[in-house]
């Protein structure tokens, strides 16, 4: 065994989760991923700035955070790392090159997720985004299980390079309205949504994406008014959390005619179960 | 055709690789996807400041800057969006809202890649990096070919949710030292560079990642020591530039006993050519 091993229980946890998968309906228990936000918190004499935000699957916490530091070139000597006594997804940094640490902290804040732990982020979002009432009626399962296989289609750069991912907007009956390819996968939706700019909030569309689909992916659904988002690959629980929230329709492992659905399941029609 | 269509030819590069597959190898040209620093300068009436530097492939940069804005919450109304007209990485935001957006402008820098265009970024790296020599020969081919194989056999929370990245370190000789998973391929080297912080720098490694490679992958492996890199998927064309530089091997879609070399092939031993 390495002295690394298999990453402890806290990073997964078991959802009820209804699966579609050759015309039929089964519910069961799916083990998914764990996703919740890190901050890791300067000491300066006078305050206490955020130094990062990292979404993150819990355990491991010192290690992520002293192999983070080191690099973005911040690991400062003499260093005290210190988990927050009450919250598990807070740390301190106690250090006395905090000068040099606090003007670098400018640009290390990783992610716009915030509020400490996967409720405060979605608490947050809840405060900016009010996605519109879906009003398009269900989505057909069969034509659903068909999108990643239309979103390849429209990837050049991926047949070309192997190394870009994909993302399309669907109207809720399945007309590709337009696909966008990069390296970054939240870049491909942005740019899915910052092509459809004049058309906001986009009700009644669905989102597909060639990745996984963690907490950033749903809520650039939510924010843009999308209502339904379709993974190739797994979903994190936070963005599970989130599309439940939100209302959001969120489905993953989306492919060879099959999907498994992780909220909103009223909002996909297929055969009766 | 969709309204999208395939990214733009700017969106890939062609590079000289070199192939390993059945024991043996060949020189060819492989298309790669283009990873680029885009920041976006928001102007107040005392000064600009940079609201956000994303790695992406270029094109259809006023989409992805404009969905990026909607998603973070900030797009204002009444603004305009620029395109610099010298430097084809950097856009400027100008908006009566710049109050707003400056004080949200503390969490949105997604990126600590800067310099505002890929040289720049690896010229940054320089001022801070530079990774100890290799010392311990050239690797076997045929065992770099297996790493890959090897880190999937330690990653239990892939195995059970398939939504967990991993990454690993072999010594040179290929001993599984150390193996991490998180939902973000960033955060499962950063546990593994973090787990050896009395170790560094890491002379004479190897680091396996379950992902494709960009620019901080091979960031991560430069400031922690890191003299070989093996991913599983493909490397972007700033991660093969930045492993040029510093002297790091790079190879990539590394599956069924073959890989593609884009930088470093001195150090892999292989039969002759």
């Amino acid at each position: 065994m390495p002295s690394g091993g298999p990453v402890d229980a806290e990073g997964v946890v078991h959802l009820p989760v209804r699966l579609y998968r050759t015309g039929e309906w089964s519910r069961r228990t799916d083990a998914v991923a764990v996703e919740e936000p890190l901050e890791l918190r300067l000491h300066t004499p006078d305050r206490e700035l955020p130094l990062g935000v990292l979404m993150r699957t819990p355990g491991q916490d010192r290690e992520l955070l002293l192999g983070w530091l080191v690099s973005e070139g911040l690991w400062p000597q003499d260093s005290t790392l210190q988990a927050d006594p009450e919250n598990a997804n807070v740390w301190h940094l106690h250090t006395p090159e905090h000068e040099r640490l606090a003007a670098g902290a400018r640009l290390t804040v990783s992610s716009s997720a915030c509020g400490v732990c996967g409720s405060g982020s979605v608490e947050q979002l809840l405060s900016r985004a009010s996605p519109p009432p879906w009003t398009a009626g269900p989505v057909c399962a069969a034509v659903l299980a068909g999108l990643p296989e239309r979103l390849r289609e429209t990837q050049a750069g991926f047949q070309e390079t192997g190394g870009l991912h994909g993302a399309a907007l669907f109207s809720a009956a399945g007309r590709l309205l337009c696909s966008r390819e990069d390296i970054g996968r939240h870049n491909a939706v942005d740019k899915v949504v910052g092509s459809q700019i004049a058309g906001l909030p986009l009700r009644d569309h669905v989102l597909v994406v060639s990745s996984r689909a963690g907490f950033e992916i749903v809520q650039k659904a939510v924010t843009a008014g999308i209502g339904v988002v379709v993974a190739v690959g797994a979903a994190t629980s936070l963005a599970v959390d989130t599309a439940a929230v939100f209302g959001v329709t969120l489905c993953g492992f989306t492919r060879e005619g099959r999907f498994t659905v992780y909220a909103g399941a009223v909002r996909v029609r297929g055969p009766a179960e």
